[in-house]
């Protein structure tokens, strides 16, 4: 199985939102025979995430690894980084590149900025979907959806919801019962259904 | 609110399960006038995860911070760690010093190993129940359980529980308009009630 391996990349930034990231590493870092993960960011050593602990990257953007899938997470840093041309420069390289494309919560403003939805249908966060949308007009944004895939591209709500689409992603490529069974291992009650979104509401987004 | 700041210590060793760590870290992390979380492991540096990413821990067990609060995770780690006689020692002498200690997963099969549930109600995970639990039976395990408080351990069940478990202490310490807010920031369907554990009947616990 070695040489069928997936890299998948998971993007740090600076004040990255913590579990945007390891909710999605929890269930593909568990395809241990599908899926190796590579840390990345701006330079490699430790991140700090707006919750305050740091996780460890192991490669800088310069030196990164050829990436099958990338999971790309949101946080209050995706203020800085939708203005850093050199990172969304890497991420058009490396998205162009990559068979699949994941976003969790703001991440897919990033993409947005970025000029990689166009197009396409995507959606990002509840609580900050008017002000997180309102400069990517060719972006087809959708307010309310748990999980949007579109191509090789699949955007996630905020924070948690990127658990429901890590398993959704692993259902369909690697077998609905693969996420069974991480879903039971790590006793999470996964939602199913792309369009399940009670944040939509409370959001006064429908 | 400076000086009332209490000081989390996430308790971190090679092979922690990462969403034992982060779904409470990204609840507690954003409590940011009530908490500083501050990682720790056996030595400061990254500290690999099961699902093979790192965190960085910022101090080693012997230059610790005072810890007001104790987070310990479970993961494939502890069947090491239950084994490790100074890092046993080091928790009595810390939980001993804490007003509040909780686990996630495995982690209570570490803090019973240590004798400091002794006589308490507690829970583990549900798939490896059994094997978490024959050896320590001064321990009143519960076997259908969420998570599960004793006096100032709260210990929840595996992988996700932990998220459970946080959002509960939360609304008990900080208030329950706290853990709503986190919740719907973090767009989590939270499971409120301790009792809540359909797990316990797919592992045939019930």
């Amino acid at each position: 199985m070695a040489d069928q391996k997936k890299t998948l990349g998971v993007v740090l930034y600076p004040d990255f939102e913590i579990l945007d990231v390891c909710g999605p590493v929890e269930m593909f870092g568990n395809c241990t025979e599908q899926v190796e993960l590579k840390t990345i960011s701006h330079r490699a050593g430790p991140v700090r995430s707006t919750q305050g602990v740091a996780m460890h990257a192991e490669f800088g953007l310069a030196d990164a690894p050829k990436l099958d899938m990338i999971l790309l997470p949101g946080g209050n840093g995706t203020l800085t980084e939708v203005g850093n041309q050199p990172f969304l420069a890497w991420l058009r390289e490396r998205c162009a590149a990559a068979e699949l494309v994941m976003t969790v919560c703001s991440g897919s403003a990033i993409l947005a900025v970025a000029g990689l939805l166009d197009g396409r249908r995507a959606t990002t966060n509840k609580a900050w979907f008017k002000t997180l949308t309102e400069g990517t007009p060719a972006v087809r944004w959708v307010s309310e959806a748990r999980w949007v895939e579109d191509g090789k591209f699949v955007t996630s709500s905020g924070v948690s919801a990127g658990i429901d689409m890590a398993l959704a992603v692993i259902a369909s490529r690697f077998g609905a019962e693969t996420s069974e069974l991480l879903a039971t291992m790590t006793e999470y009650e996964w939602h199913r259904d792309a369009g399940w979104d009670p944040f939509a509401r409370v959001h006064g987004l429908v």
